[in-house]
């Protein structure tokens, strides 16, 4: 029995749930705000996770591993990235269970094993890592600093959704330290830049740079540059960040440098990270009421050949032709199965892999064996085709190709209809409504205006475009003056 | 200035600390018990998960990824693996800090956000795992589930030593379900083998398999096997196990699935792991009084090659010879970097690469250029050779293989001589205190007696191993009948 999914028009919310946990990508756990990865889910995020991981050292970083736990004297010490993350921090407050005498076999809390120190599950690692870099750095000779770490982080939201918003979560953070403030903010840019051309060149997915207003910074940050995406119902999603951090940690840890001329001054720093919840822009973005669209350079598996025979004769027959071209696909290192599981119709199957968003799917019949063809059908477009299968590899690969930018493009065309520049705040509140998207809008650059609209809309600035263009305007709600556009939306 | 390591004959633990510190494979950090994996320890672990990730794959598992915290009540359903691990727990309590009123910026545990149910980190995860396969098997055709996490998880240990035993540490787990205890009894044994495969192959570090006494077992399983190395200390430290667990967890959890004949029964299952433990092994295997010697098929970096000129003149004329070889080399993926920081001299420069264990030195200078030839100096056996240029990067792929070779080899020797047959409870003593290593000897079976030796001794029954064959005897120490001889030594 095929799996049904609720439709986008019908109620999207359900239909991305749908595509999540039918799709295979994750699970629901006995944990609350936990999820499971499932092992579809979590090879996205390995072939995501490895393209990434392979960019960060190509640009001359190296990874890392530090605590998962903090102790509360560390965790508090830079205020206001303490003061930011305190509403969602897991506590360890004791090391020990023991027996419970009033339930046989079962376990309590050992009273006598309360720390002396509350440790918190790291929600980020700059504490930890500043107070190590403390003893990492006394000369301009040891900067930069330039490590990555691979790990989960617990930060206890009070409404969860998969992927987008989970209690843990699986992240990079990037912690930089740099002899002046130049090289922080160029590394900054930098993996702006690397996080850009990752979403967009791996997830077919465009992006807007931009830096974050006040309100919307990293807490403990001088300025927090991020990415912008888009979903298909018109609302944003932020699918990464960079932040300069000043001096502001190396401050609250102490943490100096002698210089050339041996003086002593703070460390810069950086930090920068992107999460699992890039998966859950992933299927937004791209999938339909069928299933997920998984772009081909991260997709788990790229093809699915379907066989489609009767009886063992014509099986055997098409088994044989497909052993070949598995191998010749293996070898062009595409990620292609061969489904022959007869407990499942190829209608089943044809159903289960367009919602598990196979970009292509290959179906081998009797006829195609008599005329040396396949069918090809694109997940993207669900155009078929049939290929004679000579050279249908090299096709195979082209077309991973083409669907890959397909999927860029369309994703492309679907943002540059939704930015609408508005300077009426009328039409902004409507156009919010029935159509969504970004809008351009002049902002008076005052935290209160910005708190208005988010009240009266639940729009927010999702950030000042880089490439913004100084213009003389009004701001769209207070009048007063403002000097360039800003870009609101709702958001994830 | 160059490093001083402590000698392995004055000082063997605080050698081994040197090694792990000033080798910079990791530090202590502020949290108890929880170290940083520094840079260069950090790629080294990723060259030894990546090579197992690969063989996890080609032997038909996926990855995948289950919460960090465990409920109380999921953890404590199956009692024996709770209460095994109770006395090692970290309990999340609460999930909120507020601003401390008697500390103006400072934070308290807000005693208002007090779980209802509190959590454990993850010692092991079965109890999460199993309770999560609850909803994914139903019937044979769901089995078998062949899944592994790579992840980190915390043990509250009271004496901890870098890599060797740390509250927190990162490794892997394998969780499989199967349908009849055969099937689960022969994935224990395959991931035994690959366990070995990995670490006789790639640690160049030979080990002896073997299934555990009841007193050593896993908390839960009903066998576990596991491989046993020799440290040059003379004591064991067990690389790895694998644990057949029956069908202790689905009874806990409930998990049962329907055969081909639709007869209910519980799952049978697995788990086996690896950890961060096994860098401890192949420090303590394979270095000497110098520093790491680290196996070329694992070692962050194979070769390193140092310039040794005066003035800028000859610089550039190494330099160019230098790109040419680098080039070769990578091509040929060793990975290879070139030294050429000027802060530091040629002599200083050899120290570092010794103590960091590069299997290859390279050095360069003028009469080499003059002779076209390099100066070629083996970490494991500290032999240098001068090598002409010609046919310079096939020598060096053969030397890392032959390297890789020599290490096992001699690995293998001095295990070979440390394995004692021994029937005499007095020689028993004596030579444990002497040469170390392991012993085999005759044991009568019990409990008992194991516990009485060890109070002896310290030392403990490492296994019972897989090839033992069957021989009458007398246990070395009460003298009553045994049918084999089992191995005995201290152990890390």
């Amino acid at each position: 029995m095929s799996k049904v999914i609720t439709s986008r028009n019908e109620d999207y919310s359900q239909w991305y749930n749908d595509l999540v946990i039918k799709g295979e990508l994750a699970d629901y756990s006995a944990v609350r705000g936990c999820m499971v990865i499932k092992p579809y889910g979590f090879a996205l995020w390995e072939n995501m996770r490895d393209a990434m991981d392979r960019m960060f050292k190509d640009t001359g970083h190296v990874n890392a591993y530090f605590p998962l736990l903090i102790p509360k004297s560390l965790f508090e010490a830079e205020e206001k990235n303490a003061e930011g993350f305190a509403k969602e921090c897991a506590v360890v407050t004791h090391y020990r269970l023991k027996g419970d005498p009033s339930r046989k076999g079962k376990l309590m809390v050992d009273p006598e094993a309360k720390l002396e120190e509350e440790l918190i599950i790291r929600p980020t690692s700059e504490a930890i890592i500043w107070n190590t870099y403390k003893s990492w750095i006394q000369s301009y000779r040891d900067l930069p600093i330039l490590i990555n770490q691979w790990a989960n982080v617990v930060r206890w939201e009070m409404r969860t959704r998969l992927f987008l918003r989970t209690a843990e979560f699986l992240w990079q953070e990037g912690h930089t330290a740099h002899a002046s403030a130049r090289d922080a903010v160029e590394e900054t840019g930098k993996m702006l830049n690397v996080y850009a051309d990752f979403v967009e060149g791996w997830m077919a997915l465009p992006v807007i740079k931009g830096i974050k207003t006040e309100s919307e910074r990293f807490a403990g940050a001088v300025d927090t540059y991020c990415i912008e995406a888009l979903m298909q119902d018109g609302k944003a999603l932020q699918a990464g960040t960079s932040h300069f951090l000043g001096q502001n940690f190396a401050k609250a840890f102490d943490v100096k440098f002698s210089d050339k001329d041996n003086k002593l001054d703070y460390v810069w720093a950086t930090s920068w990270g992107t999460s699992t919840r890039l998966i859950g822009a992933l299927i937004m973005a791209h999938s339909d009421d069928q299933g997920l669209i998984l772009p081909p350079r991260i997709a788990p598996l790229q093809a699915v050949i379907v066989p489609i025979y009767k009886g063992e004769e014509q099986k055997k027959l098409i088994d044989a032709k497909v052993q070949t071209l598995l191998l010749e696909l293996k070898g062009l290192s595409v990620r292609v199965k061969y489904d022959d599981n007869d407990n499942n119709r190829p209608g089943w199957k044809f159903a289960e892999y367009e919602l598990k968003g196979v970009p292509i799917r290959i179906a081998m019949g009797l006829r195609d064996l008599e005329n040396n063809t396949v069918e090809i059908a694109r997940r993207d477009t669900r155009e078929k085709t049939s290929i004679p299968m000579e050279g249908l590899t090299g096709t195979i690969v082209q077309l991973l190709t083409t669907i890959q930018q397909a999927m860029y493009d369309k994703a492309l065309a679907y943002r540059a209809q939704h930015i609408t520049k508005v300077d009426d705040w009328n039409e902004f509140e409507k156009m919010l409504d029935e159509k969504g998207g970004f809008f351009s809008a002049h902002w008076d650059g005052t935290a209160q205006t910005e708190e208005a609209i988010k009240d009266k809309t639940k729009a927010t600035i999702r950030c000042i475009p880089l490439d913004a263009v100084p213009e003389e305007g009004k701001c769209i709600l207070t009048g007063k003056p403002s000097r360039q556009r800003v870009l609101f939306a709702r958001a994830y």
